[in-house]
């Protein structure tokens, strides 16, 4: 089971889709606070669907919380557009931890210097980002295919 | 270069997204009328952000107008939830044709009866399936994967 982390989600729409994709792909969802929306608002609901009562999602107040329940912290990938490494060239693991930051920046130097694994989706240099949601499905889906493969 | 179709989409900010995902992959993009919006809406135009200008987007009135312009439909492949075929199981090209239906309903089966090649994204049953950008996420990006491999 992999765990995706959104760090300070700003738009519902995206939080809502990657709830849906988490459950049906088997995933954990762990959202960092502050949002740009509250839990309950109706786009994200509508987004989600009828998913979200399926969903094992956790709260945090700020990466300090999330990061102290993690157990291994060598096993967390941070989604960068800087990082030299793409996420084809990483060798993912079941329980393995893929951390988004939010729409507009992305995850903060502060946040990205705290870990040591970075990973970059190649993308055309006319576009500076792939939507949040699309990022965490290309990444997901290759994390599962190598799963699959070691069983 | 991948060929990316959708048919009859009827959400624009999904539209936006896959029009976004196609100048990031330097994928083409197909669009079968009709739409649930009209092609200059706000939404499209805000989801996709400033790089609509970017993509390779051809219109067309219906499946067949379309498929008239097809080399080889037996690069053509469909996707829905009732295949029996992963995605992680096709041999992809690059050139390929990869087709995604309308959001309520997918493709109808008079689309499907037309091609020899289905394929499905394997997913939770607490799904009855991903968002259309998601999914066409995880397919571009295991086809692009296989396609850098041959190179």
């Amino acid at each position: 089971m992999l765990n995706i982390v959104l760090v300070e989600p700003e738009i519902p729409n995206n939080t809502g889709n990657i709830g849906r994709l988490c459950v049906g792909t088997e995933s954990r969802l762990h959202l960092i606070h502050p949002f740009g929306f509250v839990i309950s608002d109706k786009n994200l609901k509508r987004s989600g669907l009828d998913y979200w009562p399926h969903l094992d999602v956790t709260e945090y107040e700020n990466v300090a919380e999330w990061k102290a329940t993690v157990p291994d912290l060598s096993r967390v990938f941070l989604t960068s557009s800087q990082a030299n490494k793409s996420y084809l060239e990483i060798d993912f693991q079941d329980g393995d931890w893929l951390v988004f930051g939010k729409e507009s920046v992305g995850l903060s130097a502060e946040v990205l210097s705290q870990f040591e694994n970075h990973l970059t989706i190649p993308m055309s240099p006319l576009i500076r980002s792939f939507n949040v949601a699309n990022s965490v499905a290309f990444v997901v889906g290759e994390a599962k295919r190598q799963i699959a493969l070691k069983k």
